[in-house]
């Protein structure tokens, strides 16, 4: 069981691991290059700054990544643990320098807590900053199971759920989902630097989440892109291929060539559609509503105001109201649709039969063929 | 005063302004392709389905910008309405339409409510969907004054700030601010189909907030791009140049050459930091915080406990608790510096030193340097 761990590097990552820890009853010692911020997380509450008289049970190196494999040879040279973790967000340059230059590669497992804030710096910390997200651990061939333990227990005393995987599928993974998705924001707002006088008075909530995590700190995402530069330059040269595309689809467009725009529209929507079924890779289904699946069927009339009362009684009762579909169902009639996890189908039929509402539940393993001439309710007028 | 409007087109938008119409008393006529859902709207309380009797004050056509103007003229020709504008986010095309095809230009202003959802139909519109939002109009050379006024009347009506600019203008706006966005997060989500088996278990909030946009409709905004190809091609031009030289900095990172790795280091944090610069134009500042502005000052001893004490205290008051510095005071003492707006300076300090804390406020005139000497606040010990 993990009793004293030692946490180099006071920023938002190492503090909030620290204050984490803190909070479990683990004893924490801080450094950090920079006095202040060691004082400043220890003023937090985050640890003591003094160093530890005996070696700790883990050593968390909340350093840059290029820089881990060097603090790692230095730190296990002086023998400040017993073991050592990192929190870096590239963990294959880490690993071959711990497996170069560190006095003892077994004893050190390459870790990434997946969380993160555009802000830096230990006033930025949180305890919880960990809960539930997905925490890397990247054994190296030489890591021991005594470090791959503790590097696990810190995770899940962190709150966080240990993912053990190899150093090149976690880059490889991060150079998609963090890496790029942080130059893609940060090519977009470069460009509103140069835009006309005023054009960003219409700037809206869209532009605001597309460019929100380039504001990081370019010192430490230079570093994180260096140190992962390969996997990068992977996707960012598909990137490339697909907006090599794009200009050429909206130069044909605005060109006078009747193929050429047919074209052009047609590679236009096809970016369009593909960017649609990436995003089902991170929702839950296509634009975050489940299709084909279990749904709630309830017959209204047009009558203004019936139906926002069912909306408000299926959303109150846990559905998700704009998700749902109308279609014409004779006469004055209406049925809603509203698609629902399977587990919530039955509740929600039950709640909204006792409202009064003439509903009936469709599991998803009906079709819609034979929904529509058994299982729709019927209007009553 | 605008009385009577007619909707043509009831998705989210059309449906959003009725509803914020009705609201404030005005009789609206609903109208759409598709019947059932003009008479969703209608059931939702946006309206009556049936055509009006006599021509409305304002009709507004809330249909795809490459359709504005065949439906503008088809409705000039019926005698629908006094005056006409509509909705779409791209004004230069539905404009040239209009000057050539409607039987009465002179009662036509282009418009477009700044404001969206990644939803789209009825069941997503919101009475409230405009309330502060931008509106633009854009008069043509031949539009009326009371076409104008009118269109006026109606953004103000549903809570808009009318912004009067010409079609170009708008449209080169909007290429920057709105549809380059969402092809940067088309491009960016069409990436994760394609990625590493199980890459997407590491996708965190960044990730989701880059690509949020792409949930939108292919069919809407394959049309809005097109619309608006010109405009939009010359900023995805140069984010084609930026994409260009990120590969080759990329390149150059993973190649041998030491030339080649210090010049791929440089553009990559030109890039990290033109990204930066080019949020202040959308942000209060520098990852909105403001910059050598008025600052209150307050100092502590780093004893556990006060810190987290004077953040609470401070935040609780107004302050950006985390965007807050820390300095050395001497000693055991820390100076906690938080940048404030001006009209709070006064107020913040007050408050922080009726609670006992050592606070003093610092004006945007005084330097650093003379802060530094004459006004930092003595840690009390």
């Amino acid at each position: 069981m993990i009793r004293a761990i030692a946490v180099i590097g006071t920023g938002l990552i190492g503090t909030s691991v620290a204050l984490a820890a803190r909070r479990r009853g683990v004893t924490v010692f801080l450094s950090d290059r920079d006095p202040v911020a060691a004082r400043t997380a220890a003023a937090l509450g985050a640890g003591r700054t003094r160093p530890p008289a005996v070696p700790v049970d883990l050593a968390v190196l909340a350093v840059p990544p290029s820089t881990v494999g060097a603090v790692l040879a230095e730190q296990q040279t002086r023998g400040l643990a017993h073991c050592y973790t990192d929190v870096a967000s590239v963990k294959s340059l880490p690993e071959r320098v711990a497996l170069r230059l560190a006095p003892d590669p077994a004893s050190y497992v390459g870790g990434h807590p997946l969380a993160g804030r555009e802000r830096s710096g230990p006033l930025a910390a949180r305890a919880d900053l960990f809960e539930g997200r997905p925490w890397a651990l990247t054994p190296s061939p030489l890591t021991s199971d005594t470090a791959l333990r503790r590097a696990r227990e810190l995770a899940v005393l962190c709150g966080a759920v240990p993912v053990v995987t190899q150093s090149a599928s976690h880059d490889e993974a991060v150079a998609l989902t963090s890496h790029v998705p942080h130059l893609v924001a940060s090519l977009m707002a470069a460009r509103l630097s140069g835009g006309p006088a005023g054009a960003t008075r219409f700037a809206g909530q869209g532009l605001r989440d597309v460019t929100r995590i380039a504001a990081g700190d370019p010192g430490l995402w230079g570093d994180i892109l260096q140190s992962n530069a390969a996997a990068v330059a992977g996707v960012v040269r598909e990137l490339h291929e697909d907006l090599s595309r794009l200009v050429t689809a909206l130069d044909g467009l605005t060109g006078g060539d009747g193929g050429a725009r047919a074209h052009g529209r047609r590679a236009l929507v096809d970016l369009l559609d593909r960017g649609l079924s990436g995003l089902t890779e991170i929702r839950g289904g296509r634009g975050g509503t489940p299709q084909g699946g279990a749904r709630v069927l309830v017959a209204v009339t047009d009558r203004p105001g019936e139906l926002p009362r069912l909306l408000a009684a299926a959303g109150g009762a846990g559905a998700d109201a704009e998700g749902a579909t109308v279609e014409d169902a004779g006469g004055s009639g209406l049925t809603v649709r509203f698609p629902v996890a399977p587990h919530v189908l039955d509740r929600l039929v039950a709640h909204l039969v006792a409202e009064g509402w003439n509903a009936r539940g469709v599991d998803a393993a009906y079709t819609d063929q034979y929904e529509k001439g058994m299982i729709r309710p019927t209007v009553r007028t």
